[in-house]
């Protein structure tokens, strides 16, 4: 370990690192087709298809916290989040592989607890467990999954298609889990030690967004239905702004939203009222949505417009035009990649 | 998390809980040929090819120790024995995913030595780095690493397919990466807190065994060019014994190795001499070895016989007559998979 010399990793933030740590990198087989950069990497081992491989690594504390995460629910998220960056791809998921380690606190009923959330949502979605791994950890719990899928050769989606002009859509609304994980540290809070219940009457769709996403499938199949193409996609992991942006570098555009059209729940208006935080930055900035953004050129503007849960937000523009959210007074406010901030301890 | 009914998972070990988590799972996709219970998955998303895909997970304090663990030599080592699990199959390491969880008292230039051996080893190897995620961990260091390889259809080895009169080889030696880990512990001990440095002259073989191991992408290629095919194969990670009766378990044949057959390199049995430890209880339990364990039909005796670095140390037998070990005195011992046991705390 370096102990002169230190840069902290702060300072250039996740995304900066994984820039500093990848730019150097040679493709040297035929077989890689896009690397680092997408929601999956695209493999091309087969003459028809694309192969799609995409990866997570979650830890106790910092992903989440089994104070109020029940065990199968986090096999069930753990799951379903893989799934959805391959549906990001406009790919199909078909196999996983489960690598857990645990502590001496967690004992066999817990694994079964998570494995059996792990099964639903595969069964669900027709996913293979194809390998698993146990082993100690000396504190808490860690969960690695990859998945792999495919898609018919050339309709993998990446991030780098938007052009100026193209509309930009998302699924479904946004800030529903943050606001769901806001109630859960609340009640958190509010029940240590006591001998209550938490209080969620009323507030059982933001939970579910945060106890039980579901990967967007539908959207992918309605877009294959009505022959919507789109040039650019991604799944909402770390808040639509910091997407978004994510986009718009890979594509080497620009882009303007609107406030008035960015989809929120009352259910997620309601709880951030109740916190007393803006919903909009909640909105544009909470994490674990799993709803997809994705752009399509301009002449399908009638086909998206008339798609159930699909919503367009804004469009492309040159990228010297920047990257802006006209407010509802119409002012330009300038999107920020705040994403969804993980700080870890020690 | 469960807090009545808690069954312990070291009641069933991890063989057995993962045994028991995967014992109802049935595949629905048919692309995937084969799953959990070998090296690698095997998938056919290709007419010619089939795909393999392996993962591990690796935790500080379980599978490593910064203190005498330099980072770029994990790295390296991490990329390493993915490889390991690929070439076990027969198959060729293509793209690797490479995720970490960091703690706070890791830096940038911590994470860029640790990439540095994962480059390293990619490069010497020809695999490409397809997809990177770093994030936040409370404790320590967590690394996971899957691997995407293939293989000529119908070419990869399972360790189902061992058979009666089947030879039984082994490439390198055995016992030295657990030597190494030994020697790197004792002198952690002897310096702490002292001013002196570890003393490590004429131990160079087994500590770079365990900081520095080199998957057998040589002994594939051998057996290639002689036209051996092996019938069951693997790598040893968790000690021969344990390998050996997971090929025997899978391919339900019994096995008899010969003590004085085992390949065991002068540095390590002058270690464990010097450590006071029965020197084949090491190559027989020790763990990362990182050699190829493999059978082939009894008619390829006159080719591995004279093939480099590659050992025959016993053969198949009929699943009654068990799993056993004749020593040099001739007496037989019963094979028991004791592993290589980490155990986490909590």
């Amino acid at each position: 370990m370096n102990t002169n010399n230190r840069t902290e990793i702060s300072t250039v933030g996740e995304f900066g690192l994984i820039e500093r740590l990848t730019a150097d990198i040679k493709i040297v087989n035929k077989e890689t087709l896009a690397a680092v950069g997408d929601d999956a990497a695209i493999l091309a081992y087969s003459a028809d298809e694309e192969i799609l491989v995409s990866t997570d690594l979650l830890m106790e504390g910092i992903h989440f916290d089994l104070t109020y995460f029940p065990l199968m629910h986090l096999g069930y998220k753990a799951a379903m989040v893989n799934f959805s960056d391959i549906y990001a791809m406009n790919g199909t998921p078909k196999q996983i592989t489960v690598s857990l380690a645990l502590s001496k606190k967690f004992c066999i009923e817990d694994v079964e607890d998570f494995y059996r959330g792990v099964k639903l949502a595969c069964s669900q979605q027709g996913v293979d467990i194809v390998g698993g791994d146990t082993s100690a950890s000396l504190t808490g719990m860690a969960i690695s999954i990859t998945v792999i899928g495919s898609a018919p050769k050339g309709t993998s989606i990446k991030r780098s298609g938007a052009k100026e002009t193209d509309l930009i859509c998302v699924s479904g609304n946004l800030g529903a889990a943050y606001m769901g994980l806001q109630l859960l540290e609340r009640e958190k809070i509010a029940t240590a030690g006591k001998d209550m219940q938490p209080d969620f009457a009323g507030k059982e769709y933001i939970l579910e967004r945060q106890l039980k996403p579901e990967a967007r499938k539908d959207i992918i199949e309605r877009l294959r239905e009505e022959k919507v193409v789109p040039t650019a996609m991604m799944d909402i992991s770390d808040g639509l702004s910091s997407e978004l942006m994510h986009i718009c570098k890979q594509s080497n555009v620009g882009c303007r939203i609107y406030e008035e059209r960015i989809p929120i729940d009352y259910q997620t208006a309601i709880m951030a009222e109740e916190l007393n935080m803006n919903v909009m930055t909640c909105a544009l900035n909470g994490g674990d949505d799993y709803e997809l953004l994705f752009t399509v050129p301009i002449a399908d503007h009638e086909k998206v417009a008339s798609m159930k849960d699909v919503h367009i937000i804004g469009h492309i523009v040159a990228p010297s035009m920047g990257k802006a959210m006209i407010t509802r007074d119409g002012a330009e406010m300038e999107l920020k990649a705040q994403g969804w901030v993980t700080e870890g301890a020690e």
